[in-house]
């Protein structure tokens, strides 16, 4: 299988939708001439990140924004990982990623499965589901490299998810994920990292840069990290493209060297989807 | 629940199997006296590791490397992880960890699951599986303070198994091992912390110290994690005991602040023991 070339885009978000979807289709454009065939995009993309903003910026899927990132696709030609943005569907809205294949075609949609739902007193309060609500499926697309698995910020936490893409075949995750100044320092490279290790596959982890004004400030350190665990493409905290080398042959020369996919003791213990 | 005192004992282990007994139980009696409630000892504490170790020293479960074991526990009054010894039953072998109570009673042994099979070229080649068998259960050991599960090096790489650990109420988990100077550097802390943090839960991960001269070179560098993946005591790769408090309750604390354990789907996966 042929190696590809991956953008993770660290944009920054502010306040006005329609230019944060003009920044990131020019971003997109930009890692594209850079050699990009695939291009993720961080978690609310087009909105600020906070409750109070969801109801607002949300927007149906076909809508304006995903329209601007399918055009970008096509005119760019790249695989879109289109981070995530408030979705409105009749009633209720989700934390949505849209992914897009170089033709533009809107190829399946993640909704976040886990809500950021944390109490750490004196650091950080959010409830995500007080406007959200929860997707009920895990997304895995095909690509003409890899499979590829999909899971939004918090839905990390939950190795479940990363094991069934693992044993349905994926050997890259994407996760588009906003982590804050508490759990960011403390949790974004080690869990991202323990999935790839785990997994023996290739994580991406993929923040908006930090706004120090915005009333949830992230993080940032969009990280991209290869199937023995080791860090290969890291952003700071400000907004920057890095661009990694992708090799999915490279997933099965570590899993031939460290067989733990093919040792799991199934006879005792298994992960299963219902 | 109290807090209770840890002590990781990274002890030096040569070819001669009387002295290896000796050196531990004197380790044993220093950290009692230094406050341990409960000591852990190292994967092959007793033997040189290597298959063609294996058949040499290896005896049963009770024997003598055992009884000396459970004098020391009850001598010293601490619940005794007895890190690992190559085990004979009938024409088998084992890599097992054998654990003692505070009056010295034999409450459970773990048999190493997952078999170390690796082959990285011109790196580090082993086949556990040419001398030894695996065991074929879980071992879950009461405590005065919380469960303990164990699992023993390879282990640490098949999440499910700390997964269900967690899911069967163990706050701390006891992972012997002796990982090599490939692996260690790349993958000893990130693997031991991802158990910890995905978990929430106390990680102690105790090597040998380091023999620059044996077949097998163990990396050392035990480490003690805490439920928010915070390395909590660590030692070098020398001889050495490093002793930490453990507070049952603040498992509770982390899992109240984000409390992942509690909101996984299980409406969409499961692990689950058969």
């Amino acid at each position: 299988m042929k190696s590809f070339r991956l953008a993770m885009v660290q944009m920054a978000v502010g306040k006005d939708k329609a230019r944060n979807v003009q920044n990131a289709c020019q971003l997109i454009r930009n890692a594209a001439q850079k050699g990009a065939n695939m291009v993720v995009l961080p978690e609310c993309f087009n909105s600020p990140y906070g409750t109070s903003y969801f109801p607002t910026y949300a927007e149906p899927i076909p809508g304006d924004s995903t329209n601007a990132l399918s055009s970008a696709a096509k005119e760019c030609n790249i695989f879109l990982i289109g981070g995530s943005l408030p979705e409105r569907d009749g009633d209720k809205l989700y934390n949505t990623c849209p992914i897009f294949n170089p033709l533009g075609d809107l190829v399946a949609k993640h909704r976040k499965m886990h809500l950021f739902d944390v109490d750490i007193p004196g650091k950080i309060k959010f409830q995500e589901s007080e406007t959200l609500s929860p997707g009920n499926s895990l997304t895995i697309v095909d690509t003409e490299w890899c499979k590829v698995g999909i899971g939004i910020c918090y839905d990390v936490r939950f190795p479940e998810l990363a094991q069934l893409y693992a044993k349905k075949g994926c050997k890259l995750l994407c996760y588009p994920g906003a982590f804050n100044m508490t759990s960011g320092p403390a949790h974004w490279e080690l869990l991202h990292r323990g999935r790839a290790l785990d997994n023996q596959l290739y994580v991406m982890a993929v923040s908006p840069a930090r706004d120090e004004n915005a009333s949830y400030v992230a993080w940032g350190h969009s990280t991209a990290i290869d199937p023995w665990g080791k860090v290969i493409g890291k952003c700071e905290h400000k907004e920057e493209t890095v661009i990694v080398d992708i090799d999915p042959d490279y997933v099965d020369t570590v899993r031939g060297q460290i067989p733990a996919q093919f040792q799991k003791r199934n006879d005792i213990y298994e992960v299963n989807e219902k």
